[in-house]
């Protein structure tokens, strides 16, 4: 999501929180959700940042509607830009929907869909093997393409034409998702989607900086040992970043 | 490791803590681990208890040296039983663990089979994919076959005929970890060699509850929600207990 906000904004410096040592958040309770997504939202808040981006879909599915009342920062999350272009590319509006548990119960995609277009079809599957795929970096191995069929399978019988890859985790997966699922389906990253929506509203509420011809920095902050941040960064960020710093988050 | 704590000492009281909030520990730093590991040894003194078992095997790999100095009670965690068992099993020195990536990192169980028995060979191998499988519920899965095969064929090649599950979920994958290493291979379940070392740590200290006769109880308490909470009562400690209740740790 860095990398993506980074290309659409090159001029903005971002502050990176990743929340490491308690990740991953996809099979958490939704109290336990918001709880830590608001420690993280003011860690932040006290970098002075002029915006939050929510980048992790479980996060934006549970919290983001709490934190926006809580803190009075802009706050941009993942469903309402991946709601939008899943809608712009579906022509049967039948739509796909994976993500983690915690995401998948909350029907937040679901209700965002349905919301905007009564007549959509949505199918939505929880697959928490497929971050600890991603960590183990098993990206394109025959193993992940069994579990993919498996998950995805019975939204394709269902004739979906859309597919939302709700978790920050599932594009490394596009390659093995599209060998499973065929040419003819449309994939949603959210992080792209969410990457130009922070643009175009940062835009309309002119908090953009004027400084077009700046490269912004990136700072990096995680909660566990930074050491091994550097392999997440080149997977994750993909672009050159400052040295991870160690923060411990206070709780509210 | 509650189940079989109660099924040989059924005389005590037990309290159990899951740090729901926070699991997995597997894939968390040393420094996180400890950290996690005190705030939860913490509580259960406060809850008055007389000996702290550290089930997870993560926690006994990295912290409880570090807890046992730190804190003024007996201790016990899952390793040194695990390395007991192993070599009064095993015929030709040749052991294998499987267990969780910080686990394996820590080396825990390899130092302590060669400190015991220094023609020992160990062969250890990180499983970071389990589990999430044990959580997803296939136990006895083809794709669990596969994912096990391809964990332990390097070495089944190197001929262990023993293998520590060296990782409290994994004694649910007896079955499949049987279907792929055969029958002569000798599996060592760390939660069963732990209780009955804890049983004799016990009587040594003459710390045993003398009142034979009574059926302890199981305090269960975690950090996020218990609504989902009886299901992993059912998997893990298949015995009735108290209801749970959710509490807060203190930071140390």
């Amino acid at each position: 999501m860095a990398r993506q906000i980074h290309k659409v904004l090159p001029q903005e410096d971002l502050v990176y929180l990743g929340d490491t040592a308690r990740v991953p958040y996809g099979a958490k309770s939704p109290s336990t959700v918001v709880r830590f997504a608001a420690e993280n939202t003011q860690f932040l808040l006290q970098q002075n940042v002029k915006a939050v981006v929510v980048a992790c879909n479980t996060c934006s599915a549970w919290a983001l509607p709490i934190l926006e009342k809580r803190f009075k920062v802009p706050m941009f999350g993942v469903i309402v830009p991946g709601v939008n272009a899943a809608l712009a590319k579906t022509r049967n509006q039948r739509i796909g929907i994976i993500g983690t548990s915690a995401t998948v119960r909350s029907k937040a995609y679901s209700t965002g869909i349905l919301s905007r277009c009564e007549t959509a079809r949505t199918f939505a599957q929880a697959c928490p093997l497929l971050v600890p795929l991603v960590e183990e970096g098993w990206l394109n191995h025959p193993i992940t393409h069994a579990i993919l069929a498996k998950y995805l399978q019975p939204m394709l019988r269902n004739k979906v034409d859309t597919l939302i890859l709700g978790c920050t985790h599932y594009p490394l997966l596009k390659t093995a998702i599209r060998k499973v699922v065929g040419k003819r389906i449309a994939l949603v990253d959210s992080a792209e989607s969410c990457a130009r929506y922070v643009h175009e509203k940062l835009e309309n509420m002119r908090l953009l900086n004027p400084a077009r011809s700046r490269t912004g920095t990136i700072q990096p902050f995680v909660t566990d040992e930074p050491d091994r941040f550097s392999e997440v960064a080149a997977r994750f960020l993909g672009v050159p970043t400052e040295a991870p710093w160690k923060i411990e988050l206070s709780p509210l």
